[in-house]
């Protein structure tokens, strides 16, 4: 049945998810209201620029470019916050929650960062926070999470959740060039933004994965108790190895449940090829959830772009059309557990993360190298899975030695490194790159 | 907040699924409860083997072995069906909905059967009737389709949903092994059943398509229109052509929106194998989504076997725990759609279906064969994509020819191929199989 009630929503923010949501709500609303059970409408849309919410809206809803008379709007049941970033946003999320607004958000660098504040602001009030869009794009990774693997302790979740650094790291392999060329290209495309740190240093993964993390082991959101390492100093030469050894590399955002604490990282890591989520190309999605119950699960598809994005904001204002009619207590927890059941766990600093490593060392052509270098790793307990020597280049007298290494803590693998680095016939630093097999 | 209100649950079955949901909710009982906001309790078990109840609960709840003693038990809130089948399991869960409890099933059989009386019978009664295990274990397809990507007109469904078949395929193609020969291995690892019909036919297949063709597009369920060819009668040779050729076969169940209806099939297939889901092996499952908005998703994981399913019925029982105090008409529909709002949409007959084709030929090793049937394809409009032609062995006179050819409507390509088989130069019948880009 479809009730004469309908959902109006305020949407702030028409670039470009703003506009998909506009239009996919519009060229889907029959078969949406067939789903919810009642109408969605935007009535109300702000932004600053006046003539774009006319050239998408064609002129169907109310417009302003002041979004605080939005949040304040009695006709609006939800707000859509696509207008990004820590300020201005944080102050319409929380002046739409304190007017009793429910809130729909893909803004992950907002509540990686300020979604305690937020979530308590929301739970007070009795209103809802969602934020499907906020991770994955399209795919929807927090519904399954969160209600999909209710059953489950989870185990570990590693993901593709960054599509300009996929993009780029594929066409390096694809094509052997530079991480500077590569990036260069993806600005041109569009897959890339013109200061492109936030994404190629990691901070993006990290703002996500922070999310999965609390939604996995019912804890706090800690974003500044991550590990970031992006992809700008990745070599090819790197990629190449890890390919001859059977390796993928992936920027991917990890968080694992250890007897220690929680591990939480984002890194450039080798996958063995032959996992599905190694073959993630271009800049697709993918993200690996390990339950207890379950096994591992994966999902995958586009984690950005305006219609993936409008499909996940779109997805959280039906769910509401459903929730906000139940007892709070009985909706969807905005952490997946309930408020007062987050735990305080405490997340590993890198030093105290055990995992496989991938060291690439330049060393002189002499007799003895090798057993120096083995000497040390078998001294500090690390164990070699696979090596590549090369011969030296034609006229050279280094060449490249690279060990992949069995599981070790980091702070061990990183004395082990010192050593090396140290010894008369290596030359310059090691390079090290972390290795998962995610089986 | 954890409620004092304990959501009690009937389970009729302790076999594999059974005993799985039973150790799952004990193991994980703390943070199911931290999730659902309420404890999730067993409180009865039925099952016609007492012992094996005591054996798996330990005697920590009440037992019988009446089944619809449970149905009818006032203290009960929610039966968990797992007893499979359309006999006796039918009359249970339409008792239990007449006794206003709510049901949880992993019964596809019945579902695609007799979906519409139950659920129409779920609606009238106000109570919730949930399958999340109905199709491909553990993978919260269910939940992605009905709610996650709601914002979307769904245009096609592709999925590996039966592990049996794909773990037959995969063992077929690695070792170039016959269908006959890895059956035998597959039941002896238990990967397939001692009466293999169900699955090695595409029946059980076909159920699970059913389920998700009705959710994709809003229309009842109409499993006795569904096209179902199995794997029984495929040879190892033509997984080898299509590998030659760069794809893989599969068992995909399908299910594509057209504008003259909707196409239900299930059947062997070829798939590029660049793409994710060719590439999933074993006993594994996938489902690829196409929406509107959202593009191409995947989903991916165990398909089966005890705790992935207990983790299915699981999450159902979480559902279950929060949406029973929503209004019915707020409650995540059956089928996706509001039960008023599904629509007739007729099935297609396979003639009627627009697909690919892979075709095997045993042809004459003379000169104007190839010309014959070129022109036979030709004057059909049907165009050729690629073509392996092969030398007679040694002291043979004939030899395979492989066309793949591009789009046409089946009862086209049948019509060339009752041509092709009255040729003289040609013996014996033209293997065909159709071929998906799922591009």
């Amino acid at each position: 049945m479809i009730n004469i009630k309908t959902i109006n929503v305020g949407l702030l923010g028409i670039g470009t998810v703003g506009g998909g949501t506009f239009k996919v709500l519009q060229r889907n609303a029959a078969e949406i209201s067939r789903r919810a059970g009642c109408p969605i409408h935007i009535s109300v849309v702000a932004d600053r620029n006046l003539a774009l919410i006319q050239e998408v809206t064609g002129g169907t809803c109310r417009m302003t470019d002041d979004a605080f008379s939005v949040v304040a709007d009695p006709e609006v049941d939800v707000v859509i916050e696509l207008i990004g970033g820590y300020g201005v946003a944080k102050d319409l999320v929380m002046a739409a929650i304190a007017h009793g607004k429910h809130v729909v958000t893909a803004n992950k660098a907002l509540l990686a960062v300020h979604g305690n504040e937020i979530f308590a602001a929301a739970q007070a009030k009795g209103v809802i926070v969602a934020f499907e869009a906020a991770v994955a794009g399209g795919i929807p990774i927090i519904k399954a999470v969160r209600e999909g693997l209710a059953a489950n302790r989870i185990e570990w979740i590693a993901g593709i959740i960054n599509g300009t650094t996929n993009f780029i790291l594929s066409e390096m392999r694809d094509k052997g060039l530079s991480f500077a060329t590569v990036l260069k290209e993806a600005q041109r495309l569009g897959y890339a933004e013109a200061d492109p740190t936030f994404d190629v240093e990691g901070v993006d993964a990290a703002h996500k994965i922070t999310l999965l993390a609390s939604m996995a082991f019912g804890m706090p959101v800690q974003f500044d108790k991550a590990h970031i390492e992006g992809i700008s100093t990745l070599q090819a030469t790197d990629i190449e190895y890890a390919e001859q050894l059977g390796y993928r590399i992936k920027l991917l955002g990890i968080t694992k449940r250890t007897a220690e604490g929680v591990e939480l990282r984002v890194h450039p890591t080798l996958i063995p090829t032959k996992r599905l989520i190694a073959n993630v190309e271009g800049a697709m999605n993918a993200v690996l959830v390990q339950g207890d119950a379950v096994g591992s699960t994966l999902y995958y598809g586009k984690g950005a772009g305006a219609e993936p994005t409008a499909s996940a904001v779109i997805a959280d204002l039906v769910d509401i059309s459903r929730m906000h009619t139940a007892a709070q207590e009985n909706r969807v927890p905005h952490l997946a557990f309930q408020a007062d059941q987050l735990v305080g766990l405490p997340i590993l600093s890198i030093d105290e993360v055990v995992t496989s490593y991938y060291l690439r060392l330049r060393v002189q052509d002499k007799s003895g190298v090798l057993a120096e270098i083995t000497r040390i790793l078998a001294e500090a307990n690390v164990s070699i899975d696979a090596m590549i020597q090369k011969e030296p280049s034609e006229g050279e007298e280094q060449a490249d030695l690279v060990l992949l290494t069995h599981q070790t803590r980091e702070k061990n693998i990183n004395a082990v490194i010192a050593q090396i680095e140290a010894l008369a016939v290596v030359d310059g630093k090691v390079v090290k790159l972390r290795m998962e097999t995610l089986g």
